[in-house]
């Protein structure tokens, strides 16, 4: 049977838009939790300037208590965000075992996020992911505003498959698509996916979708079906891209290992564990979060 | 290109589980609101007892109000949902235009809620529709719980098409499928669609889900692709059933159009008036509703 893959970004890709600032050790104490549910990858901070996002200040600090002997976890990969080659330095010194790093296909969302042309950053991006896989570190490069751009609208397939090739002609196999502002729409990831796995057989395709206009789990399902078996989504649907004009949450982690259950995958991951993850991230930001399963419980026939 | 129905049930499925009675001339607000936005059909209350659903007392009044030749909308159908005899009595004598009613595909959603086995339901449903029908109004019949159950849990297909072969039998097309409890997932919709649909040439297929696990649009989008394209939904996302265990809200029909609106059908629903109903609708209850287009906008391009 397909393994479909689960990559938790709510600590890094969720946390990262909320003002009140996680404590560490709740963050120690929900990744240990996160970890015992069976996800498969876990994104536990992003290298970013501490003033510029407080809230992913102690990402070093994380990435230090788990990678201390004592407290490594076995059989989950945990991965951090670098947006530079600071980051990345960063992230060589304080034991990231998967970098995850980023080009987008919007010149305005490039030019916000990074100051450079997508151009420029594909460039940069590879020679990040390369210096990475030279010290024997997984990596994951995406493509954001992959299906639509909060600023710019469209974005045409072209620019995405031309990201890609060039990802490919660098020997980079492990890619996300990633629908920062939510614009995906069923028929459009069908189109673009398809397209996408034409290029290469030897290619493996992350989905990231945000649910901003309640289409995100229609989209996993669809790319599910096109053959995409590797989904990033957050626990309680936390998240947001800070620097995009209009996103919410991501694609709620339980609620779509939830929708695999009831199709016979991933039975192994603990949904009740996931979901009183969930409910600590509600208590902690005193409100209702976008996840339906940590509410409503599971279907179990 | 193939037409997409949509059947507006917030007025009726949505607010019936609400427990703060929406005044009589809010709803014809609203109502009047959702008229002017384009919508198909719009159920606008249910004839049960009004001891027993105090927020459906006044359906009368309001069927009434609207069947008035002077507030009569064109170009819009207004349909009122009814229990048994005593309710179609009543609708018939208020001007409603469409009646829709429905057995339960689960014998202990059936009993709770007519205190009848599902085969006695339908016998009764089944007399209703033809009486309706006799006075030349149109009807729509439904399998409730045709996808899973809140008290049973799975309900094997054969029991749905049961149900429905014995409605084409007696001549009525017009036939719903309703996921009650929200446990309907895309394959599973897939397959019961692809079956019912074998059943004959001649038979208009509606889907009404809930949102309950998280999966309303996916099943939507499935329900569509396999040749369904008539959809039950609500305004903000509203609603529930009230007899059945657990359930959360209709799918949002903002949301669900906005889908529709990305894939080049329906552009000529108002998002912005359906929004602003929506917003209404929030602002009345003082509480965030499940829908996301109302409150992020719409992608126009």
């Amino acid at each position: 049977m397909k393994k479909v893959i689960i990559h938790e970004v709510g600590m890094r890709d969720g946390l990262q838009v909320e003002r009140e600032v996680v404590p560490t050790e709740t963050k120690i104490k929900w990744i240990n939790e996160l970890i015992s549910t069976g996800m498969d990858i876990i994104q536990i901070g992003s290298f970013v300037h501490p003033v510029k996002v407080p809230q992913m200040a102690d990402t070093d600090l994380i990435f230090k208590h788990f990678s201390e002997s004592e407290s490594k976890p076995v059989n989950v990969i945990l991965s951090g965000l670098v947006l530079n080659e600071k980051g990345l330095e960063r992230g060589m010194n304080c034991g990231v075992e998967m970098f995850c790093m980023g080009a987008s296909a919007s010149e305005t969302h490039s030019k916000k996020n990074t100051g450079m042309s997508t151009d420029e950053a594909v460039i940069r991006i590879i020679n990040m992911a390369k210096n990475a896989m030279s010290e024997n570190k997984k990596i994951q490069v995406s493509v954001q505003s992959a299906f639509g751009c909060g600023y710019e609208g469209k974005i045409p397939k072209e620019k995405v498959i031309n990201i890609i090739s060039k990802y490919l002609e660098a020997d980079i196999k492990n890619i996300s698509l990633a629908d920062t502002a939510g614009h995906a729409y069923p028929e459009q990831v069908e189109d673009v996916i398809e397209s996408v796995l034409k290029l290469s057989d030897n290619i493996n395709i992350a989905c990231h979708f945000h649910d901003t206009y309640g289409l995100g789990i229609a989209n996993c399902y669809i790319a599910f079906k096109c053959g995409v078996g590797y989904f990033e989504s957050a626990v309680a649907g936390l998240g947001g891209c800070p620097f995009t004009a209009k996103a919410s949450g991501n694609v709620c982690t339980e609620d779509l290992v939830h929708m695999f259950n009831r199709m016979g995958f991933r039975k192994d991951v603990d949904l009740k564990k996931l979901s009183s993850v969930s409910k600590s991230v509600e208590e902690f930001f005193g409100r209702e979060m976008p996840g339906k399963v940590y509410r409503m419980g599971t279907i179990d026939y």
